[in-house]
């Protein structure tokens, strides 16, 4: 129950006395409750639940109080049934669903749990390792050869037998010219090099986020060389009280030094948990500082349109000594 | 580009003069473009994109022009320079994105795009059949026996190989007294009778969904015929101009006329195509009338608590003879 107090506590600090947890993500981190649907936590000084029939029994075994709605109105009569004087919504709350929510009671938009779950604790480092070693071994279980779908449904298939509950996210498999697209969809290509692979497990809903890229001859290699190059430099920097944006300074600093600063055309990384994207974000705008135990991960990348691409992306615990979770070799 | 002009005539009928289309699924479905993160679609006489630079290539291959921009304030600044009346924003976008859009002009919340979509194309109806055809090829090549995990692993393994580019949601595998809970994760047990396993591809974007349920004994035979009784009588209802609540109370009658009113815990049915779940909703409150080319799902179940569960899902094609697209056999 720490962590509803702690987000009640939030709640106070913004000058409220409510807020209306939709994020199934936060739902879960705060009640340990995973809704199917839509549900929300009515975050007051005696926290309760609103579920849909489907999810009641779920719902339940959580320590807190369960009310069953079948409309959105059902919740905005509950919410108004304790006169607040105002109220958090969350951010990522559809405008819909927001415009059923709304009473008479003043209102603020605030994502005050990404806060809470930037931090992370004991057992939650140990879920996303476990993800993680799952992802690893049976990417090792796995041979990266013929037809990129097949090589991202072998990876699937082991991952899930070797307990991961889903995919993190689609399994990327792009090679050749096509891996210049850092997004490009799997394809029924035979590989070509280079070859990335960008891939996850989920551990009782915490994720692993992991890429590697293969290479054949010495342009390639010299590319990946400059990856590892600055992916050293950024973890190295990794350290609570350092900024998330001078990572990706210190970054791509290292990529500009070779001449590729056009093409490490994203972010240097992202939070990852209950989310596989979470604060805090390691970009040019973020002022978040990081902190003890926050788990991001650090991935540069090349891009050369037309040509290739190139990603190594292993995942940090923040410490005083930066931690990379990962075991697999960076050359594979 | 029929689409975009059948689509701006939904904004001008709302006596409205713009459109912002924040839904990924609706701005493809409007301009043959995915997004791969945040985008939006201003749809005014003359529509264009606005996107990440991580999209700009890809939105680019679109017939419709492009803008660049890195935060919605730039989104925001656009809007504005185009003077509009009155702004239709959709339901589904976020608060916190939608307090940085709005600004001095009028704006109204409403998904317009969702009535388009009910309707298929013709193309739309093939890309349907080929998801579905390949979630049933692939469900003919496995063997139901084993791990609840690992069938379920063999089943997305198979799909992504005959061509799906991911399963439609995550596979469930569910048997014995945990098939009672209709959104039950799959576990590591080894199956026991019944077995639920609802499973769905993706072809081009559109989805397939079905389920079956495999029993044994007598006990268990009786109530999926109840089910295939509720679906037939379900199906024949299904016809153009009937109101979408209407199939779901000649489905809930036929149950509760074995005395299971109780047990059919879920909606008869939902619209599926871009999305799994779209409009219309085969639920009690939906007014919606089917039109002809309409695709749903009718999915007659019974939950026992701590006993058992069973549910039988196809797709239909609503027209004057309602068309089961599925061709797998009800009992397997």
């Amino acid at each position: 129950m720490d962590r509803l107090k702690d987000a009640f506590d939030k709640v106070l600090e913004k000058d409220c006395d409510m807020a209306v947890i939709s994020k199934n993500e936060n739902i879960f981190y705060l009640t340990g409750f995973k809704p199917s649907t839509r549900a929300f936590l009515i975050l007051v000084d005696e926290p309760f639940l609103m579920v849909t029939s489907m999810d009641v029994d779920e719902a339940e075994n959580s320590s807190i109080d369960v009310f069953e709605f079948k409309k959105s109105e059902d919740v905005k009569e509950k919410i108004e049934s304790l006169s607040p004087m105002a109220v958090i919504f969350e951010p990522s709350l559809p405008i819909g669903t927001f415009s059923k929510l709304k009473g008479s009671f003043k209102f603020i938009i605030e994502d005050i749990i990404g806060d809470l779950r930037m931090i992370k604790e004991k057992v939650e480092i140990e879920y996303i390792k476990k993800a993680l070693r799952i992802a690893e071994e049976s990417f090792m279980e796995i041979r990266v050869q013929g037809v990129e779908a097949r090589i991202a449904a072998d990876l699937e298939y082991h991952m899930k037998v070797n307990g991961s509950m889903k995919p993190a996210f689609d399994t990327i498999v792009t090679s050749g010219v096509r891996s210049s697209n850092p997004h490009a969809e799997v394809s029924f290509n035979r590989i070509q090099t280079p070859v990335v692979i960008d891939w996850g497990a989920t551990w009782r809903y915490y994720y692993s986020d992991t890429t590697r890229t293969l290479v054949m001859g010495e342009d390639e290699e010299e590319i990946l060389d400059i990856l590892l190059d600055a992916q050293k430099e950024g973890v190295k920097t990794a350290k609570p009280g350092v900024k998330a944006s001078y990572i990706d300074k210190v970054m791509r600093g290292v990529i500009s030094e070779y001449g590729y600063e056009d093409n490490f055309i994203h972010s240097t990384g992202h939070g990852i948990g209950l989310e596989v994207h979470e604060p805090p974000s390691l970009s040019a705008n973020e002022d978040i500082k990081l902190e003890k135990n926050m788990i991001v991960t650090i991935e540069p990348g090349i891009y050369i349109k037309g040509k290739f691409g190139f990603r190594i992306e292993d995942m940090i615990l923040i410490k005083k000594n930066p931690k990379i979770l990962n075991t697999l070799p960076s050359r594979i």
